[in-house]
């Protein structure tokens, strides 16, 4: 099983600057994300609380049914060491993903304190890199 | 036409600090990649000069056969606004990939001033970032 | 409608350092204040979590009945990019309101991440910053 | 009775940038101020020397027939320590008021030297922002 | 009573990095001390919410019956102001401490926002931290 | 044997800011100590001159009739590299003690070279300090 | 017509630091360049005063009869947010002169705050540079 | 002769913040210096305006019956690069003055740009400082 | 002889962000430029590889037919102390050109470590700044 | 009884870069001192090391005798918080005297941690600074 | 086998800046070397292009006839992370060398990336560093 | 006649950090040093007080026997500008030397504040240093 996590306000996808994370909902996109990935549990978990956040990852952190998550964790990325300190507490692999190019936004997005505990990060390549983060997790030496 | 650039000391892979770049070269690694993803041509540029690199990121991208450019920088990557000028003058898709996870190493390696004009970057997911560099520009809209 | 939200400690109102914040708490203020604006429903919500604020500020943005949101963000004010970025992606508008004069007090209160994406700030004028607030909601063009 | 005084260049509103600064001259605003809040005189100072502001600042500041002073130091708020001063060194309270929303515009412009020594600051409401600061030195307990 | 209040990822002790934070979970430990200083009630609280921690400060700082919080911020140390507030706040004595040295991991532990507003602070002292805070909160003068 | 180590002007005791320090001199509070902690012997050593307390921590650090070191380097904890490398040449531990709350003081004196190189640091509470620090050397696993 | 308008200390020209600025007065070369030019008036403006500087962008900006302003603000290039603002406020294209390589000097003289608004700057290449600043707003696209 | 030049703010001696500045006024100040150094002769010059300064600096400082200018900058002493360079250009000697110990004040008033071009510099001794700045003009070499 | 080096990326001039850098080839341009100054021989160098520009540097900085070099370092301007050096080295006067205002550009490009050492500097003129350049090159004391 | 303190290498005076600091040794400066002000002991002590510094501080500082202390901590004012301890700690009052003009030499010496707990600070009056000292520490109202 | 690689303009030894780096070439030092010590062979590489000592770096760096490698980088020694993963990657030691004292010299030449990756490095000697460098690879135990 | 100083904790020269400084003590080093250069006295001293090496350098920095000094400040290369005046104070030239490469340890010991007022400086090279800088001192044009 691999579980995607997603950050405060990523609930809005499709209804918040388009331009930036276009238009369909996050559940649009996974609808396809399982068709595309069938024989995969994909779980799906989404909260505006950074408190939540680190539950989840530490409930499917330590979960021995758990192959990888992707974790997007928004705005969150940029301050949030109570989530780093989760990522980094537990034994199962994580792939951070940014759906926009962070590092071409405004100055205090091209810092994540998560990425330094996480395998490694995707960016800027839309909801693209969901798909890329589970094809590395399910065959990382490929 | 995918054409896979690689900057400086990216020729010595399998010999340099194994610990963080892996034990094969960079060579064998293509051979893999080639044999996976048959139906593409995948071409193979590498330069320890930042200035043959600035050539070759202007020649392929401007090149109409050339769908996308997967550039690992290197060390370049922390100070060449050369070569990143050379990325924001041509009209072809670039992937930026980096094999260790660039967050989690020196300070001075925490920054890419070529992410920026990129269309995203893949960073700490090993060789494989490359595959998943050619997965995303051959259908970037799964 | 015009919608307060108030953020973290706002509920300890005339009980925390009342050299600054004075001494009566905000229900009582809120009182006063309806009784001024009569005509006008304002709303009140206040928490000292985060993701909560979050929720409500989605909920009440994305909401037609609102007129105005008028935001005390309290100490998230100095951090929250994830109250930022939901203050971003909402069409209602906001007006953000600092009882104290935070650019009198210490260094780290100077900064509000919230007031670029504000339509504006005001401080220090005491709880009398609400009813301009509103005033300026319902009258934005007088 | 109130005074008002624009700092350098608001003798240009309605003239400079009206995508910033709106369309109509501040004398034409100023008609309509006088017409809503008739009981009370409204007096008027602009220049874009710094000396004539600091000597209009000592004037009116320790005049007794002057109730409040609302303040626009325009771009001298981002460096005159000597208005500032001038600001500290007077009885009569001071608001700051700022047109645009100073922390939405250039890093220079977010940072005022006067707002510490000012009793508030409004910032980003329009003109408007000039009607609520007299609307509080009127009545600032309400 | 004395209220030990512990942050984010605390709960994980005994499984998170045990060469930093040792190897039993706190609960071994809190049964200890309660044998230890028998004739002092002490009383337990954790959560990975920042909210909850807020309130939880609020609750117990205003609670008559306690002597003294003994509160290991977590990561919230290095970036909560919310929770700063809340302690400067509240009447309760609060004794910061921090399991592990901070001033000898990575530079973003060093600081914390909590120190200033707290008595003091016990750091890298182990689990034996909360003794010596809870040794200093039922004897100050000694 | 536990040996105390003060810095410079920790001999005013008593004489200097007795609104932070306290108005007794450390000989009184040290008489208390040593009958408070009857069967280990405490050693005490004061200077001005880094150069003695390098020697001090030299000739103790290496006394095997040493169990512990409580070392407050006054200033000098803000900028003498000598004597933490002097600390953490030796193999006794040392618990750093400050009296008052070094992080609600002067920006300068937020920082401690020393802290990283001793095992903990106990600061703001006082002269109680000096107990905890004994009571931890003496039994750091209770 | 061309208007040249000097800034603070410009009339020293000749008696101030002639290794660094020459020993003509800009009178005398104002001659010689208007016997050069011909057949275009050349005005001229000097003064100490930033509010004057202000006033005098203001009206030769928004003339109709004015060509082009060749502008050397002197020290206030540094720090003159007002005029800067001017500048940014007229249609009338500005060109920025500095006799002195600017970045040669001092570390403050290195950055001016006037550039970003002007069309162009030149620094270094003497009273040259008024020449050359006027042979461009003459003949820009040759 | 010498002359006394001060700065913004300066006339409003003995009514601004007199807890910093004292409660008299300049002028009886000066009247009390003329009459101890009966056998020279004092100028005096005040303004709020920097290039009314820039003036008078640059009138005095080339006046051959001059024999030094004891220089107050107040508030200007931070930012004006324009009076520094006039300073600069002076034959004329000038010590610089501050009746308040600015070390201890404010950190933007610990710099001053003018003392690298002076003389030397006078801080915190009160209104003495313009009698001891007199008497090292009239006699450096004492 | 006058001889223009091109740095990096400059030989796209007319394919690369023609918004910034409009739409013709240098070498249409030169040809123009040749026609105008027909009475002196104008050489042209143009590289993307910072080694072989270091190279041009010394051959032509050092050759006596040379009256004066034009320099444009492109992307090579921010960081080429390489190239700096090799300016510094030689006695032949180069004077630095840009062609958009790199003063209105990315913070990263408003510093030229070229610029101290060049004679002057032209910016944000267009390619005029090379007729400019060649024109005080030519007649320096004009 | 007024008592000079001098710091580092203050001894080598005429012998150590005599273009900064004059031809004299101090001895010679002090006999012609002490020839002028007849009728007040001026004592004196020199010291490289900064613990002597520190207890003659703390000596001379309680000593009843004493009217105030001259002291030019030399290089140890860039650094020694120590010795400002010591300066802050006593009741007679200190002026802290540079020879030369500080803010004109290397950045590193531009700011003194002395400067603040001291009464005032004189710099670049060569010698003079000691008369000037002493003169205001004996009659500070004059 | 030692070889000496050079960096870029250190063919213009004895040309450029002779103050700074003497009036010899290096080809005159290298003769004086070699005899002087006769029994080792000296290899000797100069360029001027980044990649080509990349290049170099990673020949003679694998190569097992190679005893030590002397490495003045020039001017990349500041920013070249290129050619720093290169002497980071090869297993022959490298002894940096800079003829010049450039902790004396400007600011940006104060740091050198190099240095933490060569087993040391010789500054400020001369020519002579040379000299010593070759003869620690050769007897680095002496 | 060679002067070896050491500073502060050298005198553990065997026992401090052994994977850092190596096994042996420096008497041991020294008397292998004696041997190898003996047509050359050798003095050598250590101390921990930054104020005896203060003197130290004083007197043989005069002493004219003293051909040059070999001068590793251990811990106070890093702050003490004490020593950095003392240096520059002497006519007999001073090689700085650092047993470890101190730009691969901690960022703090990156800078000596010493290096620029020394001919030159060796780092990393173990204690082989020493004996290299007194190959230089002997033999500097080599």
């Amino acid at each position: 099983m691999i579980v995607i996590i997603n950050g405060p306000n990523l609930n809005l996808l499709g209804r918040r600057e388009p331009e930036v994370y276009g238009q369909h909902s996050f559940e649009d996109y996974l609808c396809g994300l399982r068709r595309l990935i069938e024989n995969v549990e994909i779980g799906y978990f989404q909260s505006n609380h950074e408190g939540e956040l680190v539950d989840a990852i530490q409930k499917f952190g330590f979960d021995k049914a758990v192959t990888g998550i992707v974790f997007n964790p928004g705005a969150y990325s940029h301050y949030s060491i109570a989530l780093r300190d989760a990522v980094a507490a537990i034994p199962v692999p994580v792939v951070e993903v940014h759906i926009s190019n962070i590092a071409a936004r405004e100055e205090f997005r091209h810092h994540s304190v998560m990425s330094a505990v996480c395998c490694g990060t995707i960016t800027g390549l839309g909801l693209d890199g969901y798909r890329l983060a589970i094809a590395h997790l399910l065959a990382p030496e490929l």
